[in-house]
């Protein structure tokens, strides 16, 4: 497999990293994190576009595609001080959804064998069974907890009579064992979906959760502390995923399953930063950016700025002794 | 009057539940809740619209339209729990206010005397004078409170020389006494709106207003808090009105009279299930979604899920002895 | 197979017809057209959006959804002087390609062999591969001409590396004898594809086609002339395949693969009126209307308006020795 | 009544012109052409918006507001060698039909009066049955021919069960005698209105009109001939009411009732040159421009340049022997 | 220099306030607040488009352009209260900096002198440097204090090569010893800019700033308590540059470098009321707004209302003895 | 000067062809044609967001970005028979003009001499100053004939008090005597510029031009004939440039001055093929691209095709003896 660039346009990277060609691991040897396109979207249930995602996540930004992201408030290059590159995207035909899905898991699975941290940009949520199912033939069958941002919980039993699409890949991961129930910590759950079987599948398998109301009443540190604590009960890597329609769809409306009263845009931010400065990270994706559906880029930049707030999360932690700069002055 | 079905396009109803005929009671005997469409702007004081609000706030949604809606945090299926069926729309031609007011205030008033709480798809505000009067006609004049979430007060004299408007319906209930002016509850006002003249004759008559700089200060739930005591005192059934406008506008752009500085989506949907909860519903609508100016249809989204928040609080408040699972776990 | 309805929202048909139950023929028995919902857009190589064609086809409208339209020009009512009915939408998958096309395709063929023309709405341009198959088996495998007006021949060997796509219909259809080489008669093609062996292939298989290049030159009306005595060669009953991208995206932006230079909606609707007046319709459909894509609904009109003209010239047809309106008059 | 400035915005005149008051006749005598706003849409059957078309025509445009507009091809400055001034919006609630058409008709009639051609910027086409009445106060009961551009008929009986809205001033018109059924010459009609009987009303009451079938077929040059020739068959003044939606939604998607299908918009500047080239013009209207379906201003732009066209027309008309510098170079 | 009046369009004033002329100070004597246009974009370093800021701002607002505006919460009307006038635009070619800001720097020396407190209307942020300039020239040099909201610090040395632009005017008006380095006061800075070495010459010239992080963790009433007390730490008149983007740019997506996890609206305009409730304001410019990126004017109205909010509360404070009416009720 | 890549995004050269430094003369030796792009918006009149051309031109398009585009009707690979490389943005920051000229004149002439030819993607109408300047600085001062496709002469004298501006090109190179004015040919002038001074000064100077009225009745074809006889008339070597805006704004709205009334897209495109077939060409602009007012990349790609047309043009040109296959078939 000879690098593919940009399945859906020109081949550039995620603001001005170097290439990598998975096929040829001497390309990347030494690199800390590895951006994977995932531009596929055959597994929405309602509005496509995802498939573009991982373009706009990639080109937006208003600031030079040079490579270099000094982070104001944590104090640190996120893409200055680790070594970041981007694989391009996988051959993705959102028309056939079991061959794109085993090229993605592949990716991964070289991503993570080669040292790098994959950082997936999706796509649709159908992605995160194969992204994390090639985190856990790395790391360990069972053996990582996933932080999942989102409005639903993803756990449906099939969808449109296929068992792959945006509404299971949870399930198929527990289900395959690459991920315990008990190690999956929701976030942002609201609406109407799932339906009570499913609920029910997810009480029976341990699944936690942190609904929307929990966050209204609470505050979103609250159960963000919570949630921390219980992805690090058992497995210590984590693998997180954000869909972006965590996000309130007044904020980031280029999505396909909109659900209103949604997480601020700062709030999400903040998790991931607090997420990954506590825990051992195995690996991201980004979901669920429609950009057919997005206003001036607003949802991309999100999106975008997600993935960066990670990797500057995981810049400043292995800085040791820095100064977290982003606490309140004294 | 044989059923109108949708007066600006295909006759569908909302979110697939039962079709019902007004003038055909044993069409909808034993309903609960009964959908009526208000599809007039003829009220508006600037942008126009709002005559596609019941359409949008009926078709949006990425969920089957299949007449069921389990509510997560409530753990209840409104759509399935309750009866609930649509009407269609009223025929009202937004060039002749006064035949189109008569025709909605008899519709609303058919519903109630069947036994079924209306739940009004605007249109503009205009359309609330119409709604409270019938429910007034069945209730008891003068024996209901109306808790209204809006950026404006809605209590102008006259509009452009006409008494009928989106900017009066408010004084309008007030003087025929089928609402008392203490018996107003305004949440959200902010802006340059009324003028002093206008704000006097509230004072005068009684009505109790919470602005936006009050939420500011004392959060919502607070204010909410002094609202529900405040609509229980005196009457005991309550309508509510949901201008789409109390939400901020840049998370809610498809409306008339956007002003900035509004509440929250997350913040409405609870006051709105707060509310529901604690009083005894007469009859609500959801006013001034203008789909013109939407985008990716946000704004149509938050008035559909305003719209089932009231009635999954309504079916959760019936299931006597059910646990409120929406509270924060221990 | 219960009617589905609307896959991805509301049941409600075409214009206002009559709903028709593909699984139960007593239903539309004696229907002269039924329109069938194709939401499936898995085979777009770019913008996808076809999904919600069918729902867009069949709702926009300014005027009542009442099942009636009389043609000003041709003086008939093609939805009351013929029985029109609308089946719904097939379950298509997008993720899962080979199931949804056979899904359509055995819908297709229950509408020829009850006796109706199958009026398809897609989806993207890899349905017409299923609808002209339907087609082809209850007429005669190898006995339909078809006509396929499109910015692009459609006739590549596969797609992303697979057979299924809407680049490839045309070609699986010759391959499989449903439709002969030489029976093709394409309209509007221009850009930069297919590849020199792709075309070479379409020589070898007898394709005629008609570049923007010649209508630029000759005319429309000449070009439409030379299509329907191609069309004729042979067969005498004709598959028409309109992709909404034979029109100027400047026109109809709403497509997936938008290539500039094409024909003006006016003269599209004529070809089709003449076309049908000329040559007995053994089937249609029109595809690749990309509604996330659209501006006010202007592409989706053009394909309701193509599905209507289409109708109207087979009403005007059928009606023995009536005056052809639109004639300039004398 | 003051000068009402706009009723809907900031008060700024058309392209910088001088302003005018029409309860004052002293702040306009002399003038050629007085610009009147009229931004009523009570009477749209579908898409309203069109309020906003005067400030829409009157704000748009590139170039300096100065009061200036040099015709390249007509090598004249309409704004510099007419008198055109802009007397603001008539007051039109859209809320009330009857009142709003009785103002406006007062305030054409008192343009025609003193001696000013009006031009009105619409509006829905409503305006057009207060608009023609006024010019024929002045000019002579049924002694106006009405040269008019749209896609429909606008003869309906009423409307929503109302006489007046956009579907119907036609019929109002020739119902009153102000305008005589044959001196009506209608351009561009098509698509599915008005139904059977409509249309035989039509017929008996003598109106011409053109369908775009016809411009097809015999180009748009040779049926204005016929137009122009039709208009002055019996009055010598005309009045011109151009519908914005004669030209294709394609280039003008801002409008109320788009059907697809229509002139080019070089070809409506062309026409109304010829026309008021060739006939005495008493009044014209420019209708449904609706600015929220519009994109980037562009059918508001059309709108804007079918003014100029007209009072450019109206000055090389009067420049008496001068070359016409548009027709093609020897 | 006569006035200009609108730069880009037609001349209209700031909701309808009288004009004046700078050049005449007749024109304006005794006024309390001058509008000032800044159209221009040259200084952009991304989106451009903030040369139609002034227009938009000035002309949004659903409500009628009668240069009254009563602020509900404050109980006081503005532009009644005190007299506010507009002077237009200032003639500012984008392709021209220098000259550009000269001519500024002039119009808003003209303001101060003649005793009014100017209100600019940007434009791109390059316009602050000219506009505090001729501030401080009027109250002392060095002797203002700068509050500024933005996600950017703007203190970069150089851009694209010129030491103009809107990344840079922070930085020219220290270096000119304009404003102090220690009376910079930044509020809601987050993301990627500037580069390290800006940030040091930050720290050396002491500037003041308070991070969106800051804000998430002690909110926004804390950190503007300390950002009063920053500002008057010293200096008594305070000059408040307000970019739009320190908004959350999912609120207000109309502006040039967006950058996400932002102020909401309401805290913002708390924010200026609070400011302006506490300090002797010498002048403000809201900036930045890039009307071809917004939606349904909200970014615009946005800022319509922060330049009314610093007004009213200016009016508020005049009015001696008057009851705060925005605090929460007893 | 190293290659800058992309000013305002990531670094992606036009539909995939091979890089070039024009520093580094060795990366593009032998090549036949050079893409440059000039993303310069400082010398608009209206609306900015030129700047964003050169990349939405360079990356808009739905088929893989592979080097490669076989045209269909002329039966040629340009990308693939002639050597055609991207030597990136030039850095022309839109505040500081002067500069940003000399940079690109440079450039061009570094093309030039390079024995490449210049294909200009802008960026606004100022850039055909330095374009046809460096590409005369080779070819011949006064030797070039320019062909220039505008709704405007562009011919101003100056703009906002400035030489430089989108408005003043042509006048400022007859001026330097770079193109001679006899040698100007100007097709698709209409609307109301330039005022009557500056039409007279184009008489004086001999430039030739076509209004849009000559295309209304002569049709494209005859007036191209004329056109490329006039610019034959003396040099033999021609430069082109294309303004966008010569296009209908109705297909062609993401442009900074539209106006109404003019080409259609397939007219432009075959003015293109047919001159470039009968000239010799020695440079080429397409110019006034603005994406943020395009809609679903419409314009862009009119753009993108109109460089393509060109280049497949010359390559079929330069294929001798071949059959040209556009011709319509006997």
């Amino acid at each position: 497999m000879a690098r593919l660039g940009g399945m859906y346009g020109p081949d550039a990277t995620f603001l001005g990293v170097p290439r990598a060609d998975l096929a040829e691991p001497g390309s990347w040897a030494g690199t800390d994190v590895l951006i994977i396109g995932a531009p596929f979207d055959g597994g929405t249930s309602h509005r496509p576009g995802a498939r573009f995602g991982p373009q706009a996540i990639r080109f937006t930004d208003y600031l030079p595609h040079d490579g270099s992201r000094p982070h104001l408030a944590l104090g640190v290059d996120p893409l200055a001080e680790l070594r970041v590159a981007d694989a391009g995207d996988v051959e993705m035909y959102s028309g056939d959804t079991e061959r794109s899905l085993r090229a993605l898991e592949e990716a991964v699975l070289s991503a993570s064998e080669g040292g790098a941290l994959p950082v997936i940009l999706g796509g649709d949520h159908t992605v995160t069974f194969p992204d994390a199912t090639g985190v856990a033939r790395h790391v360990g069958w069972g053996r990582v907890s996933l932080i999942h941002f989102d409005a639903h919980a993803d756990t449906g039993d099939s969808q449109f009579g296929s068992l792959y699409g945006h509404g299971t890949p949870m399930r198929r991961l527990i289900e395959s064992g690459a991920v315990d129930g008990r190690n999956f910590v929701q976030v942002g759950l609201r609406g109407y979906w799932p339906p009570v079987d499913v609920f029910e599948w997810m009480q029976e398998h341990g699944l936690r959760y942190h609904f929307m109301t929990e966050i209204e009443e609470r505050g979103a540190d609250a159960v963000i502390d919570d949630a921390i604590a219980e992805a690090l009960d058992g497995p210590d890597a984590i693998y997180l995923s954000v869909d972006i329609d965590v996000v309130d769809p007044g904020l980031a409306p280029g999505t396909g399953t909109p659900e209103p009263g949604g997480m601020l845009t700062r709030e999400l931010l903040r998790a991931i930063r607090r997420i990954v400065g506590a825990v051992e990270l195995a690996g991201m994706d980004i979901v669920e950016v429609s950009p057919p559906y997005d206003h001036a880029e607003t949802t991309s930049m999100i999106a975008n700025r997600a993935a960066l707030e990670a990797i500057s999360a995981l810049a400043a932690k292995r800085e040791a002794g820095a100064t977290i700069r982003w606490e309140p002055r004294a």
